[in-house]
């Protein structure tokens, strides 16, 4: 599983006044700490970004890709947000994301094919509810590629996001589980080696205490990726995750194995 | 996933010396250690057991069931001294293990008819070595399963050891990613819900740093939760890989989920 950090994000008050200011140093040494914990990719999750939203996702993406060659993926549901952080960026730079929610439909997906950007995918009904099981998830998953197909996209542009619902909902457990399923799925469903992703914080969201939300998340993350999931959104702060997750990436992969990769 | 206790065992000098004195203390403690640490069944894994095998393993299983209600396993390859701890013991007794060896096929396979005990079936050759894939288990399974019906065991009586194979292995990490595919395949193959365990403690085999030992256990146990394991051989004094199995089980629970679980 590729990591993606998940840290930079406007409900971090820190983020928040550095964006305010247009104040790149903080937004930078937080980057930096992410790399340095083993982060591959950056999420920049800026929020709705109220006033001048264009010109602060520009400021965002440029004071990130000036201290770092990882990948970043821009997280917001502002299409012109969106659109400004791609021409400013240099590639990659992934969209995140779309879902059949007609505005972001007809907003967000054909950006990916101007811009040759790869694209999330969230499966979530027209309406943003979650499905409530494995086969509306599934479902909703053939409608979303036949939209991809539509638009132009090609097939290893997509990379799905079932959407890890918190366990305090009183379903999130079973949730939990056809989110495995649904991944595992996904590749025969769709006829190709399907791209897919999601976001651990989502698992543990409420009030809960640190030690079992991480020791949730830890067990998730293993069986996420047991199921084959390609990318882990995720706080690359949580040590105990990150090795975990490490541990997981030494597991399946396929060279020779060696402890040095632990 | 059932959690069993590998922490009873001859390679422990403690163990030894206790039971070469018959001083079923150590032992005690030790048991007790374990069920305070989470145990849920004590694996007695006594070695081969040199002189009086039937008097140390009724010592073994007596000691032990005196001052716990918890299931034990008889982990020997000795036929006499398995049938001794099953009629010292009260039930439930498992035996730990037969396999398509034939001395252990014609000698211990009919102690768990006899005494109507559950009995883990390693997939093994009649040779003892280990199948290099996941199809050779599943042709291993098959043979073990027509063997386990001619000697009329009921199906909930086998429980089935895919034989977790060390990471220092030149294909370990292969071998790894097999058996969860055959724990999954199992009940399809068999055609119905087959219990199955490994030992975790195999991964890590060798002379390994212990944090990355821990690691890879702890990734390859939710792994093997996901895979859909029911019995678990573990050290249970590994604390960290304790926490993960309990959220690995609380994951997968069928009731409604509740932070305090965890």
């Amino acid at each position: 599983m590729i990591i993606v950090a998940d840290n930079i994000r406007i409900t971090n008050p820190e983020v928040e006044q550095a964006l305010n200011d247009l104040d790149p140093a903080p937004i930078q040494a937080l980057t930096k700490q992410c790399e340095a914990a083993g982060a591959e990719a950056i999420d920049i999750n800026s929020g709705p970004l109220g006033q001048d939203p264009e010109k602060k996702m520009t400021f965002l993406v440029e004071s990130i890709q000036a201290i770092t060659r990882l990948p970043v993926l821009i997280d917001t549901t502002h299409p012109k947000a969106i659109e400004s952080g791609l021409r400013a960026g240099r590639k990659p730079v992934m969209i995140n994301g779309f879902s059949l929610e007609p505005a972001r439909l007809q907003s967000i997906l054909p950006l990916a094919v101007k811009y040759d950007a790869d694209i999330i995918g969230y499966l979530l009904y027209p309406n943003g509810h979650v499905p409530s099981d494995g086969a509306g998830r599934l479902d909703v998953a053939l409608k979303l590629y036949a939209e991809v197909q539509k638009a132009g996209l090609k097939d290893d542009q997509l990379i799905i996001d079932p959407i890890v619902a918190p366990l305090m909902w009183e379903d999130g457990r079973f949730q939990a589980m056809e989110i495995l399923s649904v991944i595992r799925t996904l590749p025969d469903l769709l006829g190709f080696p399907v791209k897919t992703i999601s976001g651990l914080s989502n698992l543990g969201a409420g009030n809960v205490e640190v030690r079992k939300k991480q020791l949730m998340e830890q067990a998730y993350a293993a069986m996420l990726s047991e199921a084959g999931l390609s990318m882990i959104l995720m706080d690359v702060f949580h040590e105990g995750t990150m090795g975990i997750v490490s541990a997981c990436n030494a597991l399946k992969g396929s060279r020779i194995f060696s402890w040095e990769e632990v």
